[in-house]
């Protein structure tokens, strides 16, 4: 078993977190230096990140944020679940037109760096852009790309196996177990 | 140290392969794998994967890469320091109309995967697309979103810093080690 397999399969998304348990901006930098050493389209680098780490500011980052489309009866982690940190990955248009998929080999950096040092989190989208921009006193000059939320995760994430019916909705059980069905891995290869 | 650390860093873009030793599709299989387990934007897994490990197809594949935008000098590795392997990653338009930036957390996990088995690879977006759709002959419904040249390194790369004309263009030197500036981590935190 190679390690690197073991870090992918444990780095679940994750949405509920011991909030109480904080993240220090020490190492929300080692979290970052990561994306930084990390490939960038013709290594132009236009990814920027902004931080949030104190109770105060998380609340006014959290507020721009949608939790978990699939989970109709859920609006996101209540008051004690919230994560305890943020990364917001900004594309700098001074440097860049586009940013490609940089953000994302950024944000899969971090969040295995943050899954070896027993924290998890979640990629975010879904984000009030002009509110998070007022938040973080953001210039023009930069794109919001992904909000990435960090944290002690607080719950339990499975990966299962697509069924025959092609549904890919993740899922909560009863027990509160967050089911996630992955496409098998003969359904991926062409040809 | 942590682990992701050293991997990340020495997870560097190679261009130069020892093109005789080669990469079995049971390895391709595991690195898609790696992919497959990684996050996905609302779950919908819209990445499919082409795969290339035989001498004459590769041979089609390359013919369709451009390599190393800022080596004017240099049109790519010649033959017997070619990659030995090619994953090509896929947006199946059928799932999905748009694709994020899950080729970029898919890629990232298949080169740390990769450089955890002594291979190394490079990420191209310079491509051939219609020559490429021919040589894999693949559908319409897949856009051809990145090359992952994969293979035993067989150059040397190291990270330096950006300089004060923040010049971010890599380099070989007369050894043929190639220099790869990044930006510091001051540079890209914001705030």
């Amino acid at each position: 078993m190679y390690m690197i397999e073991d870090l992918i399969r444990q780095n679940r998304s994750y949405r509920r977190f011991y909030q109480d348990q904080p993240v220090s901006r020490e190492t929300l930098l080692w979290l970052v230096n990561l994306a930084r050493i990390s490939a960038s389209a013709a290594n132009l680098q236009p990814l920027k990140y902004a931080l949030s780490w104190e109770p105060e500011k998380n609340a006014a980052v959290f507020a721009t944020l949608a939790w978990a489309g699939y989970l109709m009866d859920w609006p996101g982690p209540g008051e004690g679940e919230r994560p305890a940190a943020y990364l917001v990955i900004l594309g700098d248009r001074d440097i860049a037109g586009g940013f490609g998929c940089d953000h994302g080999i950024a944000a899969q950096s971090i969040l295995l760096g943050a899954r070896e040092k027993g924290l998890g989190g979640c990629m975010i989208g879904s984000i009030k852009r002009d509110q998070l921009r007022q938040v973080l006193g953001l210039p023009e000059r930069y794109d919001i790309l992904l909000v990435i939320a960090v944290g002690r995760p607080k719950e339990e994430v499975v990966l299962t196996e697509v069924g025959p019916g092609g549904d890919i909705k993740y899922w909560r059980d009863e027990k509160g177990v967050h089911h996630v069905p992955k496409r098998r891995l003969e359904d991926i290869v062409v040809g």
